[in-house]
C-alpha cells in the first residue's frame, strides 16, 4: 500500500520537478498540495511513509521530512502519532473553484469620483515643455549625496526607526524660520507638517475639512490636483470663474451656502499666471472670517517670481487663522523627492495628525533629513537664487522665440513668475487637439482647457524650466509648424 | 506735503527698523503695509516721493523703489503715471479684523471617525520591548549607503524626476520574483504597486472598496492601523472573534448582510500570533468567491519564521481572485524607509492608482531604486536569513528569560513567528494599567486589550527583535518586579 502511494507521487512529482523553481523541498511540497487541492489525494487518505516517499522519488529525507512537516504545520496533512500521515480531512477543496465569479468588482462610489489623473501624466519624459519641473541638470546633486552621506552617518537611529507624524523636528524648524524669512508666513515648528508632496496635503485637508457632499470652491481654470482630492473626498466643487485680477472675492460672498473651503494660488494664479492683489486679499479674508470658509492656499511655485522679491504669503495677512498654507519642494528641489508641507492653524493640527497617522503614518526620515540641512546651511536659498537668474533666461528666451516665430499663433499670458508661461490661441481652435497632435511630434504641451471647469478656453501651457534656451527655441518652431 | 508724510514715515519705521529681521527693503516694505493695514496710512492718501523717502529715513533710493514696487506690484499702493504715488483707494482694511471668530473649528464628521492613533505612538525612544521594529543596529547601512550612491550616480534623472504611480518598474521586477519565490504569491510587475507603507495600502484599499457605512470585517484581537484606516473610510466595523486557530470563515459565513471586505492576517495573526490553517484557508476563499467578499491579506511579518520555511500566502492559493497581499519593509528592513506593496487583483489596478495618484502622487525615486538594487541583489534575502538567526536567539531568550523570572504570572501565547512575543497575564490583571506602569518604569509594553474591539483579553505584548538578549533578560527582570 504504502509503495503503491508512492507510486502514484512518482507520477505528480516529475513534472512539479520538470519545471518547477526552488529547492527540492519547495517542489514536493508543490507537488503535495497541488495534489491535495486538486482531489487526486483524497481527504483523509494515509500517505507513505517518509521513508517511502523519499526512496521512491529519489529525495533524502531530510527534504521529505521538512516538506511534510511544512504541510502539516499548514494544515494540509496530520500526523496521528503511530498511526502515520494523512491528508487532513476537513478541507473544503471542492469550494475552491466554483464557476468563475464573472461580476464586475464591486468598488466603492468615492473611487469612481476620483478622476483618471494618473493616464494624464507624462512618462518620465523630459522633453519640452514638460510643466512642473524644475531643471534637474542644474541640481546640486553631489552636494545632496554628501549631505545624505553625513546625515545617515550621524544620527542613523532617527532616520531609520519610526517618525514623528508631523515629519521630522529639525526639517520643521528649518522650514518654520525660512517660511517667516522668505514668504511671511505665520507659523511655528509645531504649526508647520510634513507630508508626501503638496498632492498629499490636498488630500488630507480635503478630508479633514470636507463631508460627501460638502462643497468647495476652486478657482476656474485651476489646479486639476487640487479638484482630484476634493473630488475623491466627495465634495461638491463650485467653480469660481478667475478675471484679470484671479479669485474674485465677491463671487464667494455670492455663494449660497457658504462653502465650506475655497482652494486658490494667490501668488501666481495656475494656470493663468496673475498675482491676487491686495484688495482681493483683504476682502477674501474678511468673507472667510465672516462666513467662517477655510481658504487653502497653494503656494506652489512662490520661490520664482521674476519681477522682484516672492511674494508675502496671503497667510501672513491672515495670522494663520483661516489659512491653510501649502507648498512644495517639488518644483524648486525635484518631484521625486516627495516632500511638501502645509502650515495649519493651530485648532486644525491634532485632526490633521490623526488622519495623516491613518494615511500612512510619516514621512521617510532619510530625505527629510538631507532636506533639512540644505535648508538650515543656507543652501536652498542659494541654489532658489541660481535658479532664479537660469530661469529668468530661459523664459525670456521662451518669450523671444514665441514672438519672433509665433505672434500670427499665440499670445502670451502676463506673468512674472513660476515655471511655465501660458498662451492662448489667437483663433481659439481645439486645444486638446492641439495637444495631441503635438505630443505626437515629440513635444509635451498641456490644454489649456484641461485646466477649466465651466469656461471655454483655449490655449496651451508651456514649461520652460527644464530646457536650456537653444532648446526651447528650436521646440517653439517646430510647435509652430506643427500648428500650421 | 511730501516732507511731512516723509516725516510720518520715519516714526513708522524706525521700530520696524529696530526689531525687524531681513534687509533694509523687507523692513521698509514691512513698515509701509503695516502703516496701511493698520490705517494709519489712510486710503488714496498721497505718499511722499521716494527720492523724499529715501533722504528722510536715511536709505538708498534703490531701496526704496524696490519696496514701492514691490508694494505697488501687490495692490496696496497704487501709482499714477505724473500725479506720484498713493494709498489703494479699494482696500477693505477694516473688514480684516472682525472680533476674533471664537467658533470651534468645524471638521468633518469623518475626521472625528479618525482615532488618535499618534497619540499611541511610541517616541522615537527605542527600548524595551518596543514593538514592530527589526534591529537597527543590525542593519547593513555601509551597503545602503553604497547602493544609495550608486543609485544616484547612475540614473539620477529617474530618481529626481515624476515617478510612476504604480511604482519604480526596477523595483516592482525585483518585488513580483520575491515574492513569487519566497511567498507563492501569484502576481506580476503589473500587478504589484509601490505604497508608502503597509498602512497607505491599507488606507487606499478603505477608500477604493468601501463607501461611508460599508461592512468591514476585521479580527478582534487585531491590528489597530489596519481599524484606524478603516474607520476613517467612514466603514462600519464587525468584529470576528480570533479562537485559537485564527479567523474563523465560519462567523464570517453567518455575518448578514456580507461584509464587503475582511482584513486579516493569516501567516501569523496580530497580535496572538497563531496561523491560520488549510482548511480554513480554503474556506474563508469559498466564502469570499460566493459572496463577493474581498480579502485583505496583512503579511507584515512573514519572512520571521522560526519553525521552517515562510508560508505560502493566502492570495497564492486564491491566485489573485478575491484576495489583496498587503506587505511592508517596516519590519524587515527599517519603518523609516516606509515602503510597503500591495498585490492587487487585476480589474482593481485602475481604481487604485487613481486614489494613489490622488492621494499623493507616488512614492519617492530614490528610496525604491536602492531597494530594487537591494532585492536584485540577493542582499534582502541574505539580509532576512542573518535576522532570522538573531532573532531566534532573541525569541528563546525571551522565552527562557520569562519562564525563569514570571512563570507564576505570564503565559506566553505559542508561537512560532514574528518579532514580537504576546504574554497573558494569569491572574487577568488590568493590562493597561499595567502597561502605564510599565511605561513609567522605562519599559515600552503594549497592553493587549488595546488591539481587542469586544473581547476581554489581558496581557501584553514584548518586541525582542531589537534588543540583545542581556538586555532582554534585565528587562525581564525589571518588568516583573513591577508586576509585582
Amino acid at each position: 500500500m504504502a509503495r503503491r502511494a508512492a507510486g502514484r507521487f512518482v507520477g505528480w512529482f516529475r513534472p512539479v520537478r520538470n519545471t518547477g523553481s526552488g529547492t527540492l523541498q519547495d517542489q514536493l511540497y508543490t507537488a503535495i498540495r497541488r495534489a491535495v487541492l486538486g482531489g487526486e489525494l483524497a481527504a483523509g487518505e494515509r500517505l507513505p511513509s517518509s521513508r517511502a516517499l523519499a526512496s521512491d522519488l529519489g529525495l533524502g529525507r531530510n527534504t521529505v521530512v521538512a516538506a511534510v512537516e511544512r504541510l502539516t504545520a499548514e494544515g494540509y496533512l496530520t500526523s496521528r502519532r503511530g498511526a502515520g500521515l494523512f491528508v487532513a480531512a476537513d478541507l473544503p477543496v471542492e469550494d475552491l473553484r466554483p464557476p468563475a465569479d464573472s461580476r464586475p468588482p464591486i468598488l466603492s462610489r468615492r473611487s469612481a469620483a476620483a478622476p483618471d489623473l494618473h493616464a494624464e501624466r507624462e512618462p518620465a519624459l523630459l522633453r519640452p515643455f514638460a510643466l512642473g519641473t524644475a531643471s534637474l541638470d542644474a541640481f546640486p546633486l553631489e552636494l545632496w549625496r554628501r549631505l545624505a552621506v553625513q546625515t545617515l552617518r550621524r544620527r542613523p537611529g532617527d532616520l531609520l526607526g519610526y517618525g514623528d507624524p508631523r515629519g521630522l523636528p529639525a526639517l520643521r524648524q528649518a522650514l518654520a524660520t525660512y517660511l517667516a524669512d522668505s514668504r511671511g508666513v505665520v507659523c511655528s515648528p509645531e504649526t508647520v507638517m510634513i507630508v508626501s508632496g503638496a498632492q498629499q496635503a490636498l488630500d488630507l485637508i480635503a478630508r479633514l475639512l470636507l463631508d460627501p457632499g460638502d462643497v468647495a470652491a476652486v478657482e476656474d481654470p485651476g489646479y486639476a490636483g487640487a479638484r482630484d482630492a476634493l473630488a475623491s473626498a466627495g465634495a461638491r466643487l463650485v467653480p469660481v470663474a478667475v478675471d484679470n485680477q484671479g479669485f474674485d472675492p465677491a463671487i464667494l460672498a455670492g455663494l449660497s451656502p457658504a462653502p465650506k473651503l475655497a482652494m486658490l494660488t494667490p501668488s501666481h494664479q495656475f494656470p493663468l499666471g496673475m498675482t491676487l492683489p491686495a484688495s482681493r486679499r483683504l476682502a477674501l479674508l474678511a468673507e472667510a472670517r465672516s462666513r467662517g470658509i477655510w481658504i487653502v492656499e497653494d503656494d506652489y511655485d512662490c520661490e520664482y517670481r521674476y519681477g522682484g522679491p516672492p511674494l508675502q504669503a496671503l497667510q501672513g495677512l491672515d495670522g494663520g487663522e483661516r489659512v491653510l498654507y501649502v507648498g512644495t519642494f517639488s518644483k524648486v528641489l525635484f518631484p521625486g523627492l516627495r516632500l511638501g508641507y502645509v502650515v495649519l492653524p493651530e485648532p486644525l493640527v491634532d485632526g490633521f495628525l490623526r488622519l495623516k497617522t491613518a494615511a500612512d503614518g510619516f514621512a521617510p526620515g532619510w530625505p527629510q533629513a538631507i532636506l533639512a540641512e540644505f535648508i538650515a546651511q543656507g543652501y536652498l536659498a542659494q541654489h532658489i537664487r541660481r535658479m532664479r537668474v537660469l530661469y529668468r533666461r530661459r523664459r525670456s528666451a521662451l518669450l523671444t522665440a514665441i514672438e519672433r516665430h509665433a505672434g500670427d499663433l499665440l499670445v502670451p499670458r502676463l506673468s512674472e513668475a513660476g515655471l511655465h508661461l501660458t498662451v492662448e490661441f489667437r483663433d481659439g481652435r481645439d486645444d486638446k487637439k492641439a495637444s495631441r497632435a503635438l505630443q505626437e511630434a515629440g513635444l509635451t504641451v498641456g490644454p489649456l482647457s484641461r485646466y477649466a471647469v465651466a469656461r471655454g478656453l483655449s490655449g496651451l501651457l508651456l514649461g520652460f524650466a527644464a530646457f536650456p534656451e537653444a532648446e526651447l527655441e528650436a521646440a517653439v518652431q517646430r510647435l509652430v509648424s506643427v500648428l500650421r
